[in-house]
């Protein structure tokens, strides 16, 4: 039985509160109406679209919950995180790390979020990076800011190891793509990894 | 013919001049002699070992070589370089490159490092990282010194393509792999890449 209109609004306003990440194509699948009906959705409860709620996202320090690694190390900002699952972190991208020459971001401040939350994403105390693949898919320039949202796409326990995918997107574009084998372990153990 | 000792040891000296960061195992193949050989000679010649060569190098400035971005952009201190063929850097790990936690130097430095060498070693006006594979082999720790070389192994012009790897060491032995296929360009034309 579908929900009322009624009935569907609140339960979007829900969904939206919950993840401000959600793209409207996801809200339509969930809810199994047309994209159209979300924005009009949108309109009339007065939700700003993705873009906008991204960029005035609140930001809460996620102090307690990471374990790996201090906050101050995470590279970009924490929006939100469910260890050993999932995390979300944005990026400003500011002069400073573009080149000069071209306004292009440099890779390694990609590189840099998504690593950081790959590690911060880890339930344990030491985590370290072993192997990484990654792909540049588009340009990213000065003022744009970078979402990127990482996966635990698996796990091996017994190898203390754990897969993690980053997909990075601004204005919903993959600019990114990152995954990350790592290096897991109790503080007790030495890491031999780098 | 072998050469007599005097010959070795005249051409040994010039050998270290013009690569200072040749190991004696690789003199040790290029003269055909033993490793211990190459050590006496150098003992002779008061040459000191590589470690010691490394830490004292003189860094002079590429800035007239390298064509890709400016000097200054480099992660780094290019100590070598011939573009489109190899290239040599060096980077000292300070306090502020590791993880509070275990002082182990976080991975985005040594991609820097390694990623902006396969972009020097470019001779055009443009160069993007399109991909990148990465092995982090052991922990680096504050107050080493990572040297990267890079190595162009393979050309594809008509994709504007070239690959590029990077082997990085400390104290000769290997800290890091990385390949990187870059894009590349003369600027006239628009990249696709970041």
């Amino acid at each position: 039985m579908k929900r009322t209109k009624r009935e569907r609004q609140t339960a979007l306003k829900e969904s939206i509160n919950e993840n401000p990440f959600v793209t409207d194509e996801e809200l339509s699948a969930e809810f199994d109406v047309s994209v159209q009906t979300i924005r009009l959705d949108r309109m009339e409860l007065s939700i700003p679209e993705l873009r906008e709620r991204i960029k005035h996202v609140a930001v809460r320090t996620f102090e307690d919950e990471v374990k790996s690694l201090p906050i101050d190390e995470v590279i970009g900002e924490i929006i939100d995180i469910e260890l050993d699952e999932k995390a979300i972190s944005i990026f400003d991208v500011k002069p400073e790390h573009v080149f000069q020459r071209n306004q292009i971001a440099r890779g390694h401040h990609l590189f840099a979020q998504a690593n950081s939350l790959a590690v911060a994403i880890m339930n344990e105390d030491l985590a370290l990076t072993v192997k990484s693949e990654l792909q540049f898919l588009r340009p990213v320039k000065a003022g744009q800011r970078i979402v990127a949202k990482a996966t635990v796409i698996d796990r091996q326990p017994e190898k203390n190891r754990a897969f993690v995918k980053v997909v990075s997107t601004v204005d919903q574009v993959t600019v990114f793509i990152g995954t990350f084998e790592m290096y897991r372990m109790t503080e007790q153990s030495e890491g031999e990894a780098g």
